[in-house]
């Protein structure tokens, strides 16, 4: 029930979106001081006028990056499907190291140096986080009001995290299925 | 019992070493691209002439910075004193919470993008990484022979590493000692 939209107005959003997915390609590939307006457009498929037609500054494509790359995220969490506890955790873990989490990450540090991606950096990564702890309790079926049990789900997602920042200079797969399984049968032990 | 050293190599020795502290506070602060040796020079308080007596290439001085960060941090895990385990744990956290994870951070994710960079990273990262296992096994009193006990010990240095990429741009502190102290428990527990 969405408003109609013309063909124009779906070719523009579908651009829109080709340069957000672009520039976070672009970003994991080349870092942030590689990645310019016109690198991104180039990759994209785009005139450099189209893409500040639709971005004005870099800024602006890659404070649309940012958010592009948490809804993303936040789509993919909620995509979890209901399984047992060890399939849950091992699909939490595959969501940190996949193309969206070297993204992420790529953008974590570029925030860490440049002051005009900082807060709003740290906005969307504060609500993912809010939101990845808020599926892994539903789906893990942990209760929250006994003490200790919050504190070990937040565990959890920051293991998972330093299991994808492992992942993005070797691929550690196999060391990594051993640690998750271990850990998911601490996890169950704990939750209850 | 060393070589004795006249002062000019003492002098020498000292210039090289700032060299690579700034590169290694200059990768932190701006990032690999805004780290070109004329910065790294400028803030070590050393001619660019000088810089490129000791680096001839930008690559040689930032292997000669990975080499650092990873005797520097292998030094603090060897520092880590003998505690109870709660402390032991604590301690390795804080190990990845400070300037020389963030300096580590920032070379992962450069040598992500740079190939040069790559392959020197990745092998000095596996060692520093095989060390604060063999170091963290010896402190928690760990018998490796037991089933499940490697990985646990792998899960929480996982763990840490999460923790550290938490804290790049926000003060996790408050959060992170709950985990820390929950997580504690759990290990106990799991290590007999």
């Amino acid at each position: 029930m969405g408003a109609v939209t013309t063909p124009k107005q779906d070719r523009s959003r579908a651009t829109r979106q080709r340069l957000l997915a672009s520039a976070v390609a672009c970003l994991a590939e080349h870092g942030w001081a590689g990645s310019t307006v016109t690198v991104v457009a180039e990759h994209a498929g785009v005139s450099r006028g189209a893409a500040q037609h639709h971005f004005p500054t870099r800024e602006d494509l890659f404070t649309g990056a940012v958010e592009y790359v948490a809804e993303e995220r936040s789509a993919a969490l909620r995509a979890l499907p209901v399984q047992d506890r060890a399939a849950v955790i091992a699909a939490l873990v595959d969501l940190y190291t996949g193309p969206l989490f070297r993204a992420a990450l790529q953008l974590w540090v570029a925030a860490s140096n440049e002051a005009q991606l900082r807060p709003r950096v740290t906005e969307l990564e504060a609500r993912v986080g809010r939101e990845a702890h808020r599926i892994a309790v539903e789906l893990l079926g942990a209760d929250e009001s006994r003490p200790g049990v919050r504190e070990t789900v937040q565990g959890l997602l920051d293991m998972a995290r330093g299991l994808g920042l492992a992942n993005v200079l070797t691929d550690d797969t196999a060391r990594r299925r051993k640690v998750v399984a271990q850990w998911a049968a601490l996890l169950d032990e704990a939750l209850g």
